[in-house]
Order: structure tokens, then sequence, then C-alpha cells
């Protein structure tokens, strides 16, 4: 029984991919002209092998409120714009002022494939493109348009996604307690995977108050468990699997909730969160199963 | 005569600077909490005694259209947009892997005052807060809320502003045409010019198509000449007045206006320019004046 889920889910997640990947794939500028190394940079990051976590909880969300709808719509674009959000944060992140990565998921990372400053103004492109693509859904009012622009700016700025960035910078060398670990964690991978949820929600157009309270609910508990688990990751899992240097924060001397809290307790953590994010969706019927499955699937990943 | 419209220009000019300044500054988070020196470095470039031309131009466009209202309102959050993604630029422009500049305005870049880190990220911050800001004026539609992002991420982006600096550093003793360095500084500079002037038009809701249309041209060879004035002043003005360091471009061997097109040509073309943008307003009355003053004030600035 079991098994017969997480099948179904992996097919889920893997037609979410591809769903995403073909929108992605039309959104991105076509490789030619002056600018053409610019979007080349833009194509080589944004089609980097992800996860597409994103984009597969904000399908999974709109899906938990009313059938996805198999043409191509708002929720794509919804699930494009996370993805170009979070693939400029990577390539910004990667940068040699910054976390300094030659490797992202086993390939060179944007500064090494092509140059600092391509680098650079690939995520600031894309970081652009993320907005614009909001606008584009006609099938959608303006109100719920603009809402979906305005949740997203909030989530990738600096009280979000570029805050977290900004205190996990400061925090090599220093010591964090659990809450200013947590702080920086909501704001730096919270932020964009609870807008990922919401967004997905608002994108279907019926969304009600209760649901995106209870779903926020659910993201806040899934963004949470999904960080944890990347700390756990970064200890346990090769860099073969990983796709990027293994201990890469130990090696900062980066506070980890396994670093405070050691690798049971944080194990049990990232478990009991993945249990209180299905909990949050009890208002739900089956549609939400899809949520379900990914909350469990983010602690259980290998990388 | 002269005289007196130049000094009511000046007093035009100045007010839309404490305007948008005094718009910023409620804008812009306050320093503190864990992120503050991510927030310092967002005050620190966006204060740098700019001259805030593109609020200036969206101020005199909203002007001409219908009166200026004295309450702070949907043309001030244009305004702040234009000026955040402005500084966002100058920020990434500014760094080591970019242009490489230490000075800005007579003050030290951001990546010298803070760290390169802390710059990358207030630019990226900077450019979602524009975004954000885009999405509240209630006294407009969603509709031209949702007209205004997209304008300002079409200019800002990859197709726009970002085009424009990937061209730009590509071009580094490189031989551009006229029709190529023409093509790059629409992209760089021109774009967010432009879209100051649209915007602005848009923010008081009552814009028709003609309007707007007229506008553009105006816009476009506003833009123009202001690139061509900057190229004669990166070679005649000093490093005091231009606080930035005087003869930059050439010491990159970048191509230029005056570089392709000799002194006086280059000149000749800057003022022919800022008559053609007065001649696209002939449709407009008296109200389109300040746009008038703007586009010569824009060829005879000295910094």
């Amino acid at each position: 029984m079991t098994a017969t889920v997480e099948v179904t889910f992996e097919v889920f997640s893997r037609q979410c991919r591809q769903r995403v990947d073909s929108a992605l794939e039309h959104l991105l500028p076509a490789v030619a002209g002056p600018q053409a190394r610019l979007y080349e940079a833009m194509r080589y990051s944004v089609f980097n092998g992800g996860k597409r976590i994103r984009p597969v909880l904000a399908y999974a969300a709109a899906g938990a409120l009313a059938p996805l709808p198999a043409a191509v719509g708002p929720i794509d674009s919804v699930a494009c714009a996370l993805e170009c959000i979070h693939a400029y944060s990577l390539i910004h992140d990667d940068l040699p002022a910054m976390d300094d990565d030659d490797l992202r998921r086993g390939k060179p990372t944007s500064h090494i494939a092509f140059d600092e400053a391509t680098a650079i103004l690939a995520g600031d492109a894309l970081q652009a493109l993320a907005f614009e693509t909001l606008c584009e859904p006609a099938a959608l009012s303006a109100d719920i348009r603009l809402g979906l622009v305005q949740r997203l700016a909030r989530a990738a700025g600096g009280a979000g996604m570029v805050a977290g960035q900004a205190v996990d910078l400061e925090s090599v060398d220093r010591h964090l307690s659990l809450e200013q670990l947590q702080h920086m964690h909501n704001r730096k991978t919270g932020a964009l995977i609870e807008a990922g949820v919401i967004m997905g929600a608002m994108a279907t157009g019926v969304a009600t108050r209760d649901q995106l309270t209870a779903l926020e609910a659910y993201a806040r508990a899934v963004g949470l468990a999904f960080q944890i688990q990347d700390d756990i990751l970064d200890v346990v899992a090769d860099t073969a699997t990983l796709g990027k240097r293994q201990g890469a924060d130990q090696a900062l001397n980066k506070p980890t909730y396994v670093s405070l809290l050691g690798l049971e307790e944080a194990r049990r953590r990232a478990a009991t969160l993945s249990e209180q994010a299905c909990d949050s969706l009890c208002g739900f019927d089956e549609q939400a199963q899809r949520l379900r499955e990914l909350a469990r699937y983010i602690v259980k990943r290998s990388s």
C-alpha cells in the first residue's frame, strides 16, 4: 500500500517537473542576439536538474483546491516564477563573495561555467523575469495576479529570502541560538516554500481565507522540515548523492540544526514537523493527498 | 526669461527629489533586527545624493497629464520603484566582477563601504522592493498596478537594463558600430528612463493610448541624449564634479559615443535629440513644460 502511494507520488512529481520544465523552456529567452551569453547563463542555471520542489508544492496546493487543469495556465506561471527566483538565489549564493561554491548538482556553478559578472546578471534577470511572468496569465483577475506579485516580492526580498541569506552569511563562526537559526531559515528557505504553497492555491482563483490559513500552517512546517533535512544531508550524504560538497556547512563552521540539536534530535524534529504539516490539512479531503505525500517525502529524501 | 524658466525647473526638480526621498525614507526598512547590516547597505546606496532623474521624469510625465496631487500616492510609489531599481543596478554594476568602481558620487561604493556579499544582497533586495511597492497604491486599479509591474519588469530585466549591462561588459576592448552601441544603451539606460516616463503617466490613471505613444517617443530621445551626455562628461568633466573616476570608460577601453563620433558630433547629436524630445510633445499644452525643460537640462548637466 505504502509502496503504491510512493510510486504514485513519484509519478506526480515527475509530471510536475516535466510541466514546469516545458513552461520554463517557453518562458526563458532563446540563446540569440547580442546578449546570448546572458540567456545561456540563465538557462544553464534554470535547467540544472533541480528537484523543482517549489513548483511541485505549488501544483500540489493547487490540486488540493481544484483539479489541476491540463492546459497551460496560471499555475504554470506561478511554478515558473518560483523556479526563476530559486535559480537566481542559488546563482548569487554560490558566488565567491557569498558561499563560494564551485559545484551545484554535480555541475560547475554559474560563475565557474561562465564568469562572475554573467552569473550576477543572470541572477538579476531571472528575478525580474519571475515578476514579469506573474503579470501574464489573463485567466486570473488582475487582483489575484497582483496578489501573486506581492506575495513573491515579500517572500524573496529584504524581509524574506535575502534577509535569511544575509543573516546566514554573518553567522559563519558565530553561535546562533535555536531561535535565531529558525528565524534565519524561516526567511532563507521557508519564505519561498511558503510562497510556493500559497501562490499555488491563489492561482486556482477559488482559495478561501480559511484554506489559505491552513495552507500557511502546512507550508511553515514543511519549510522548516525541509531545512532540517538539508542540514542532516549536509552531514550524512556523500558528495556524489548531494551534487554539492558534502560537509560544506560544517567546513564553513556555520551553525546547523545538527550542530545545535545533534543528529538524532534533528531527525526527530523533522519527522514531527512532517506530521504537523499533514495535521494542518485535516480540513482538506483526499485532493490534498499530494501535499501530505510531499510532507513525507521532504524528510525522507536523500539529496 | 530663460533664467526664470531654469530657476523654476530647479525648484521643481528639487521638490521632486525631496518628495521621492521622503517616500523612500518611509519605504526602506529601518536599520534594525538581525539583518540590520543589509538594511543599512540598502539605505546607503539609495540615499547617495543621486539626481533622481528617473523620479523627476515620472513626476514631470504625470504632471503633463494631470495636476500632481500634493498627497502621497501612486506617483510616489512609481518614483520609489524606479529609484530602487536604479540603485540596485548601480550597486551591482560597481562590483569588482563588473565595472570595479570604488567611488560613486564621491563616496565609497557599496562593496567598499560594506562588503561584496552585502552589496550583492542589498541590490537583490532593492529589486524585490521595487516590485513590492508597485503593488500597494490602492488608489489605482489592480489592472494599472499590474501594468506598472509588467512595464518595470521588462525594462529592468534580461531584455532591458540587464541585457544592456551584459553587452556593455562584453564590449570592453571591442569595436562596436554606432548601431550596436545604441542597441546597448537603449537597454542599459534607455529602458528605465522610458519606463520612468511611461509609468509616471500610467500612475495618473488617465493616460490615453495616444499620449503614451507620444511620451514613448519623448522618452526614447531623452534616454539616448542622456547617455550621449554621460559619455561626453566621462571625457570632459573632472572627477570631483562627476563624483566618479573621470575617464573610467576610456580607461576600460569601452566604446562610447565620443570615441565613435568625436566630441563635437556627440554634442550635436545630444542637442538634436533634446529638440526631438520636445517636438514629440507637440500635442501637449504647457502642463508638459517640465518635460521640455528636463529634455534641455539633460544635455546641459555637468554631472
